[in-house]
This record gives structure tokens, sequence and C-alpha cells, in this order.
């Protein structure tokens, strides 16, 4: 026997005079913590390669016809600041299946053992695979025709406590939370159909409630029913929801998967899809593992969410200000510019983000000012817990994010606005 | 106005003298890492607040009946090893919904700001949540039984390269894989259906090359086809495949997402279940951030997962021995012990384990010294890497399993099997 010399395949994907091509490739940065004693241009070569067309060790079955075709290039490698990007061919992704891209590029080289840490920083994605997937039905847009609200900042607020209420009690909060001049109201996310609040009684009482108070304040409302669950049930429940009337459908993105959402979203019951996130930071909290919210607000563009938790900057949950200030702007964009190193999102509608989780009203104006007002501010403990309940916390929330949304110094505005006044005085220095 | 004081609602949650009750209540356990200048026991409060009945402020819609009945108790704290234990009332989850679990136990107390770290380490579950779900149809002896092997550890082989072979060119290196002694071989995860390889036609030569092998092998074989995608079109291809006589589908459990996984599972196909895991290790591969491989596991089970990847110790992937022999001991567990810390899932079938990623023939003698036979040992690059290709490869494969199954030492086992001997010349020194 002759004995072979043992190869890897993972070579020959370095070339940094490659120049990328947004019409036929997908353009993917990653950040590269190489394990100890691993050089970066070996791990970067492994990273293009096991996500593609390589493996550990020399293939027989690889010919140069499959390699020159599907072969990635790692265009810029930059040590110093551990960032790779790689242009892939498009003939890698299935269109119109995100689970697919997620095996694809977020899959088994986050457990190759010669990566420390890896981070999927971003993907640029070609025009043919973006048009292959519907995006939001309604679109910001499209949801404030719904809620005929042109300018201002939307107000939300979640039912707390977050369980334990039943439907009537539910209902009960929805009535002084909208009569208080909130538009939508949420579910919390630990809600579904439970032993003490099941959903398709929450559905209907709630409908029925929201038409009297449409009637009352001659104003436009929505409530979203948390349809997470299995991917049947979730659209067993989400036709329930159309069939009583309701408008608005929350899918928790992460907890769920995009196969569900994806699915639910192709049905096309003309719902506003609002996207939740429960669980994202697992794997999107630490900058130099997993994936970043950027990348994950851009899978949930593509699948159809029409309105997405982003983060808020100054409430009770992670977010820096530039972090989120890039989501968004990216989720709001209209028309793509045309740049071969950027996306073209021009076939697929905005969607609108939303600040959750420790907010107040006195928050709103440092909000609005950092995030603008193409958002829906949702207010949980932030109305429930005012000191007058939730009908005076509503309308010192409406308050607050209507004098932020026109640049109203709030506190001089709050001056003959009691509940606002109060609110503010209440919760000032809580920063959360 | 009175000035109220602002309180949290997070506390009242430690109780170190609680007997957590596992015939009502989850037992959870997390790894905490609490954020600069916040004390351990607070933010420990704050977890099971948050994943519960709590905000961060004073509530006035939180009954006192509602907070008896619900109310997480914290009853361990281990500061030092950075730990505690929580027990949750069954009612805070919904039966048979397992985002609705991710929501609840692995949800938003990822990304509050006063925690720095946070992991799901461990759930114990009340039998009547186990119950609510079908497990695997087919359990580890399902899957013995259809393949007729009854005490060795399976081989499996992936097709290599991951992408680039047409259905035919596919089906060739299949016929030689399976001639050479292989049971499964399965798709890679990054192959569902692509411009080069459409997943019907791979379907159809596929189970037509493998009757052929049955026949002249006299040997049961299966082809794990992978239908991850959106929950219809994964569906529909879990539907073509029973349709054209297959018996595996492949989803991948973390891109698909458990909603999709729950979907499938309960259309009651009486196909097996390959789960593969791409993408875990954005969460699980640190050790105090996101979740452990084991509590995805026991999702899996519950979803109904007859075969997963679980780690390979000694390959190309991560995963510590003590872990993987943890989770598989976990898996392939017949009856529960009878302890009331521990969960019963004695009315769920076993999942059998899956060691696949960097694996040549010589790894099989330690890979199953550590992990018993009970196993499916899948090899991609040390297969269809061999110097003589793949069936040669195969024949190696299957010799270097079929010896290590039987304890013997696998080196003098090659003598007089001249394939296995030169995979062990080519590779004995690569350990990945």
């Amino acid at each position: 026997m002759t004995k072979k010399k043992f190869t890897s395949s993972y070579v020959g994907f370095i070339d940094l005079k490659y120049k990328p091509n947004l019409r036929k490739e997908f353009i993917v940065t990653y950040r590269v913590q190489p394990a100890k004693s691993e050089k970066f241009t070996t791990v970067a070569q492994a990273i293009a390669g096991e996500s593609s067309i390589g493996t550990w060790t020399h293939l027989e079955t690889l010919s140069p016809a499959v390699k020159n075709k599907l072969q990635p290039h790692i265009f810029k490698v930059d040590q110093k600041r551990k960032f790779i990007k790689i242009a892939y061919p498009l003939a890698l992704a299935e269109l119109g299946n995100l689970p697919q891209l997620l095996s694809f590029l977020g899959g088994n080289i986050f457990s190759m053992k010669i990566v420390d840490k890896l981070r999927l920083e971003d993907i640029e994605f070609p025009k043919k695979y973006i048009d292959s997937f519907p995006g939001p039905h309604h679109g910001i847009k499209g949801i404030r025709k719904i809620l005929k609200v042109k300018q201002r900042a939307l107000v939300g607020s979640i039912i707390k406590p977050k369980v334990g209420l039943s439907p009537s009690q539910t209902a009960r909060v929805a009535y002084d939370t909208w009569r208080g001049g909130v538009d939508i109201i949420k579910d919390d996310e630990n809600l579904t159909s439970m032993s003490f609040n099941n959903f398709k009684k929450r559905v209907k009482i709630i409908l029925k409630t929201k038409g009297k108070v449409e009637k009352e304040t001659g104003e436009k409302k929505v409530f979203v029913f948390n349809i997470t669950g299995p991917a049947d049930l979730a659209f067993e429940r989400a036709k329930y929801v159309k069939k009583q009337g309701g408008k608005v459908i929350m899918v928790d993105i992460v907890a769920m998967g995009f196969s569900a959402v994806q699915f639910i979203r192709k049905q096309n019951l003309g719902l506003i899809m609002h996207g939740h996130r429960a669980g994202h930071s697992m794997f999107t909290k630490l900058t130099d593992q997993g994936m970043s919210m950027l990348v994950l607000a851009k899978l949930s563009r593509l699948a159809g969410i029409d309105q997405l938790h982003t983060g808020t900057v100054v409430g009770k949950m992670e977010g820096t200000a530039h972090e989120v200030d890039t989501i968004n702007d990216f989720l709001k964009e209209d028309a793509g510019e045309i740049d071969y190193l950027k996306s073209d999102w021009s076939n697929i509608k905005p969607t609108m983000p939303i600040a959750s989780g420790g907010l107040h009203p006195y928050l709103a104006e440092s909000l609005i000012k950092i995030l603008g007002t193409d958002l829906i501010i949702n207010f949980g403990g932030g109305i429930h817990g005012h000191p007058d309940g939730s009908y005076a916390g509503a309308v010192a929330a409406r308050n607050a994010v209507e004098g932020a949304s026109i640049g109203a110094p709030l506190k001089k505005y709050a001056r003959n606005r009691p509940e606002l006044k109060k609110a503010i005085e209440y919760w000032q220095d809580v920063k959360n």
C-alpha cells in the first residue's frame, strides 16, 4: 500500500483581490476568535469550507467542477478586529427557505473546535434571494392605515401581570388601557392558552371589548394575540383570531423558529404579524458569540414580520443606542440604495420597530429622540404600575408619546396633564 | 397628590425551606452571573419574577390570589457556584407547547440588564407535562427493528461534499457507501432542494438505489432525507418521502424551531425523525451563557426526535466526554427512576444518540468505549475521504464499528481487513 499524505479540504478559499457580486452572491461578515494555537487564516478557511463544500479531510468525491461552481471566497481578512467577509454563491441556498439559510450560514461552523468564539454579524442578500420571500403583509404604512394614526409613535401596552388573569379580568384591564389612549395591547409572551386563561375565550371577550372602546373613543384599536405554539395549533389560533375579527397575531420568532413563522405568513391570512423575540439574547447578547440582532431582524423582515421588538436603549433590556438604531434604520428602510455591497430590499415592505421592556411614560422623550416616531412604544409595568391604575397609566403614556412625538419637553408638557405628571414624579429616577 | 414610593415586584421569591414537588412543578436550574454591582439574590429574584408573575415595578393589577397560585419558589441559592434552582407551578406552562415553554423558561430573562450572563442548565418536568407530548414514534428499539441490527452500534454516513452533487451522483456515492456496509446515509444539513439537486429527484433515485443495494447485500438500509424548511414545505417533503417508501426524515431542530418539529411529529406519518442540530453552539457552546445541550436534548425527546446528534467527544466538534455521556444517558433512559427531584419519562420512548462530525474509522474504538453501542456513528469525510474512495471507506467504517462493538482492539482487528488497515494508517494521527 502506498501511504497517501493526509490533507484538509479547508484550503484555497482566501482571495483578497476577489470582487464580490451581490447579484449572485451572499456577502457574509463573521467575527472570529480562533482557538488557542490556531492561525486566523486557517480558521477563516475552515469556516468558509465547513459552511459550503469543504470538510476536515481531502475528499475523493469533490470534483473541480463542483469546486469551481460553489466555492466561497474570503475577500476580507481583518485579523486585528477579528472580522472576515465571505462571498458565497447563491446556489448554496434554497430560495425562500430560511431554516436552510441558518443551517448553511449559522450552522456547524459554530461547533468547530478550532473556533473559540464566532459571531454571525451581518448578511447582505442577493436580490433574487430577497425576492423569493413575501416580506410583511402590511408593513409600517399598513399598520398606520389600520390604526388611522399618521405621524406620532404608536402607544402599546402589555397586559400585566404577565400571567394569572382570567379572560374577563384581561378584558377589564384592556378596557381601561385602551380607553386611556393606548393603540395596541398585547398578550405577554408567556401567555398562550392556559388553565386560567383559555385562548379562544380571551379572543372573544377582548374583541368584544375592543369594539366597545372603539365606539366610545372614536379611535381604532388592536389587540395582539399570542399564537406561539406548534405550527398547526398556531395556525388554528391565527384563523380563529381572523374569524373573530382580530387584526394582529404575535409569534415568538426564536421560540417558534422561522420554519413556522414562514408557514404562518404563507397562509396569507392578511393579519399583522407581531414579532416577539423571547430568548434571542441567549445568542445575540454577547458581542463575540452567536448572531447579531441585526441578522435576526433581516430574517424576520424576509419572513414577513410586520412589527418587531428590537430594543429600548433606555429600558430594562439590553441594547445600545447605536445597535438599536442601526437595526431600526434597516427595518424602516423603504427602498434599497443602489450599492454593489448593499442588498436591494425595494420589493419587501418595511417592518415597524417596537421598543418594549421596562419603559415608563417619561422615557418616551429620550426614546423618540433616539429612535424617531416610526416606532411602537410598549409600556407594561409603566402603565399598569401607575399609582392610580391602568387607565391613568394609559393616559400618561399616550400624553407622553404625543408630546414626545412633536418634540415637546415632557416635564413642561405634563404641567396640566395630571396623570403624566404623577407618572413622571413616581418613576422619573427609574432608569432600569 | 400623595407621592407613592416606587417598589419593584421582583421580591419575595426566595424560600430555602421550600420543598419542590415534581408532581405539580417544574424544577429549573440556572447558572447566573449578575451584572456588576447587582446582588446575587436580587438577580435571582428578578429571574424568577420576570419568567412568571413579576415585572420591574409594583403592579396594581397583581392580586394576592394570583400571586399565591402562580408564584415561583427559589429553593436553592449557591452563590459560590453561581447556581439557583427554582420551582415553577405547572400552571405557568401550556401542556404540549414547547415554544411556550421556551418563552417562559428561556425568554426575556436572558435580556435583562441586571444579568451579565445566564444559562438554562436543566429542567425537570412534571409527569403531566411530559405525558402531554408524543415523544419519538420509533425510539431506539424501533430503529433497530427497521434495520434488523440487534447489538452493534449503527454505521452512518453523510454524503460528501456537503453540496454540489446531482441526484444521480449522490445515488452513486450512496450505492458504494451502502454496499460497503453502512446502515444509514444522510443528506448534509446544507442540502435541501437545490438548483443542482432537486429534492424529489433525489428521493426517487436514492430509494431506487436503496432497493437495489438491499437485494444485493441482504441487509436493510435507510436514507435520511433533509426536509428542513418552512413547515408547509417540510411536511410536503415528508409526505413525499413516505409515499416513495422512505423511512427517515431529517429536521434541523434549531434552524427550524420546535414549533415546526412538533407539527411534523403530530402528523403521525410513522417516519423516523432524525434530529440534526446545526447552530446549537450559538447558545450551547459557552458554559455560562444560553442553554445546555442537555435541555435541548430533553426538548427534542419530548417533541419526538428518534435519533439526535449529541456530540462526538473525539471529533471535530465541541463536546466533552462527561457532557455527551450525560446527554446520551438521559436520551437512552428507558424508565424513569422514582425520585421526587427527577422526572418520570416512562411513557416516552428513548432517543438514539448520534455521534457525527470529524470522525474516521479508527475513532470508533474510543467512541464506543466512552458512549456504548446504542449509538449511531456517522462518518462523512471519514468514509468519502478514504484513499480508495467511498466503498473502501464504508467497508473500513463497518469493520471498525463491528470490531469496536465487540470490544476488539482495532489495530489488531484491522490486520486482515485491508480497507480498515489503510484508513487507520491514513488517519490515525488525526484527532480533529
